[in-house]
């Protein structure tokens, strides 16, 4: 049901988009959805890849608990390219499919990232834990 | 293995943290874990009593795919209560723990939430759906 290509996919290494240089933004969708799921695999997969073809989209992470909550963060480098995403005709038509058929609920942060950083665990033998 | 009272919570209804009025704060946190996993159920629970201490602390949410990318989302009212979060010590003590041991990967953002909104599915029987 979920689509290819971000980072929940089960079949490749999963890895958290990495930290940009700031400021950039982020859209961080957070949302519970109803048992009436027709359609919503499709039509999140044309979104995935219709945000990559916006100039200034950066990456985008994903996790679903089973029956809980689904959180999508959308990262972008300018306020531009956020606008250029919600005005997209096909992305405002999935929206309103959303809120009629797959959304229980949901809530939209937008915001600009002030600072990041990351981390990646070094390869090799992980170090005996104590305790 | 997941704490109590946050929006994942499989035993009352997941809602997602509402729109707050902006300007507020997100610290967005995407994470994959180790195999070792030792301590972390208790050090979360932990955590997120404390966090609901700092003053202008907002909500939660989280959503963590099995075996896959887990996010975290916490909302501050202001830079000065994320401040006090980030330098509470048993935080920083369970940050040096998570890079020792339970984390494969991370990402944090911290954004300065610019416009949200919030949509709730009115109740009643759900609309039937065309196609």
């Amino acid at each position: 049901m979920y689509a290819r290509r971000r980072s929940d996919h089960s079949h490749v290494p999963v890895t958290p988009v990495e930290a940009h240089e700031p400021p950039y933004y982020a859209a961080v969708f957070t949302a519970v959805r109803t048992e009436n799921q027709s359609g919503y695999g499709e039509t999140d997969a044309r979104m995935e890849d219709l945000v990559k073809d916006v100039p200034g989209f950066l990456g985008m992470d994903h996790a679903q608990t089973p029956g809980g909550l689904g959180i999508t963060v959308g990262y972008f480098r300018d306020a531009d390219a956020l606008t250029q995403w919600r005005r997209n005709a096909e992305h405002r038509a999935a929206q309103r499919r959303g809120r009629d058929e797959w959304y229980q609920s949901y809530t939209l942060h937008v915001a600009k990232v002030e600072r990041s950083h990351g981390f990646v665990r070094a390869q090799g033998p992980q170090r005996p834990t104590a305790g």
